[in-house]
């Protein structure tokens, strides 16, 4: 990142490093177990690193009504997880060999091991969750487990419009921000909402707080495909164009079919989804995405959901204002993290 | 099923209908949702049948403690669910083409589209038991959803021993105890468990019921290796001799490993996990297997979990002494249902 980035964002990124240590510390002592292999498998990706954004939102939505940082780890901790587990299948789904700049788990440990490691994760999110029922009160809890619940199901419901919208050529915005909130948007608001619903927040404010988050995780899934289009593997920690080569439908290639020339938008159709697509074809069609515009559109989207996003959150009235500075800083990082 | 065990389990199958309609309407109700080829895809093998064993353990267990019939239900949905997503991964694991008399979700599908419809039953589970909250005590539903996630890591764990004992030839009894009862066990234990935990029953009554299923699990797991050896393709719903195809170290192989002769030894490890071992092959290997008396063995190791869950439950207090009766035929129904 760049250093005046690191300047403006020095004191989240303390935080962020905080929270994060915390946060390992809680997945290290819930993810272990016999066989081991099985744990080591499972807790592959956590160790390779990443950014735990999820568990930050959780600790500073839940703070913002008054939760103390140490139960907000460890319900963020079960998101972080539940996270990790949705990585492990899409990979094998996406057939990825590479994530955080190591092998991923099904190239480890081969496909069948790889299921059920993220099976174990999944259940361990409900586990870690269940552990805060020494600690709030039930009632709570139980909204909790449902939030982290609703999220699967959606995240589960994002995945597979996807896989719908690879195998189509003519998808619109709309069905791009559907899937977008449900892939990647759902469990960002979920993390946001269980560390408030188990402070004990109001359900006005937990209504801004998804419409925060909405925001967020569409604009943070817009930014990762411009990543994805021009940015390098070094700073990926995986292949550019690999969005190309699974033909997803990333906003910048449903810009791009649509201004194209019928004669462009064909080659660019032609190496869409092309598994063994090569290096200069993958190029050629990430030029004829950029040429269009797509880019400077995807950005502009970015900014209208961005934009959204912190109206709704100047809106809460939060018990601490600094938690709710920083998850406004979190919400610039997100956006700015990729320039 | 011989015509003596229809009429020996006349009340006992006259009610397992009854709450298999309710559970079948109950998971309806919560298996729906878009996109609708992935919701088709996950209801799949429920539609296709299923016993429902394991709701019908929670409602008696709740009944038991003067649970509701209506609220063991919405628990036993939540089990069935789960226990469903377990096969679909399942069967994408152990490459099985057909259950229950139709092709498998992720031949029918694809393995992309089974995973994510296994991920999204895994949710649903929590989603379908989240709804008790409206009509149970906050603080059972929290216990209800730690066990429902103790048991999918347990049932995760279980699988991954499996894998293990696949490749080694030399395995114990204690080992495969230990491997189905998290397999198979904790599952149904969860079951009975979670249905006493909404009744509000005290700790040493859910100990009893404990020792109950874990009994009732090995047994019933014992008698599936029974049966995967000497019944037939059209009861299974699946092929004869797929364990053995694949390697699995049914306690039938163990026995037979530890007994036969150094050849015959031998021959039976050729043909153990060979994938494309011919319909002669597996018929060797099923008889060398039997002529060692490892079918005996198994019946008589079955009977003695089977008389110590007996014992256990025969030592509950229960409130409905019809359910806690239901509850051993369906423990008689379990052990007799192969003969």
């Amino acid at each position: 990142m760049a250093e005046e980035l690191k300047e403006r964002f020095g004191e989240l990124l303390r935080y962020a490093k905080h929270v994060a240590e915390l946060t390992n510390r809680t997945i290290e002592e819930i993810v272990k177990g016999e066989p081991q292999y099985l744990y080591e498998a499972a807790i592959h990706l956590i160790r390779a690193g990443g950014k735990r954004l999820r568990p930050l939102a959780t600790v500073l939505a839940g703070r913002m009504y008054g939760l103390p940082e140490e139960l907000g780890v460890k319900a963020g901790a079960a998101v972080e997880i539940l996270h990790n587990f949705t990585l492990i299948h899409d990979d094998i789904i996406d057939r990825d060999n590479l994530r955080r700049g190591v092998p991923t788990v099904h190239v480890l440990w081969g496909t069948d091991v790889a299921i059920i490691a993220g099976d174990l994760l999944f259940a361990k999110a409900f586990e870690a969750l269940g552990k805060l029922a020494e600690h709030a009160p039930p009632e709570r809890v139980v909204k909790a487990f449902n939030k982290l619940s609703w999220a699967s199901i959606t995240v589960a419901e994002g995945q597979a419009l996807e896989f719908d919208m690879v195998k189509r050529d003519e998808v619109t915005v709309d069905e791009y921000i559907t899937m977008v909130y449900k892939k990647t948007g759902a469990l960002f608001e979920a993390s946001l909402l269980i560390g408030a619903i188990l402070a004990g927040a109001p359900q006005e404010e937990l209504e801004k707080l998804s419409r925060y988050a909405r925001g967020i995780g569409i604009a943070f899934q817009i930014q990762d495909d411009i990543l994805g289009l021009t940015s390098t593997e070094e700073k990926l920690g995986k292949p550019v164009y690999n969005d190309i080569r699974e033909g997803k439908k990333t906003i910048l290639v449903i810009y791009a079919l649509k201004h194209l020339s019928p004669e462009e938008r064909g080659k660019l159709l032609s190496t869409l989804g092309k598994k063994d697509a090569t290096r200069e074809e993958l190029e050629e069609a990430a030029n004829l995405i950029k040429k269009t515009g797509a880019v400077e559109y995807a950005k502009n989207e970015a900014k209208k959901y961005f934009e959204d996003a912190l109206s709704a959150l100047r809106d809460t009235k939060p018990v601490d204002e600094e938690a709710r500075k920083l998850l406004e800083d979190l919400g610039w990082y997100v956006i700015l993290r990729g320039k």
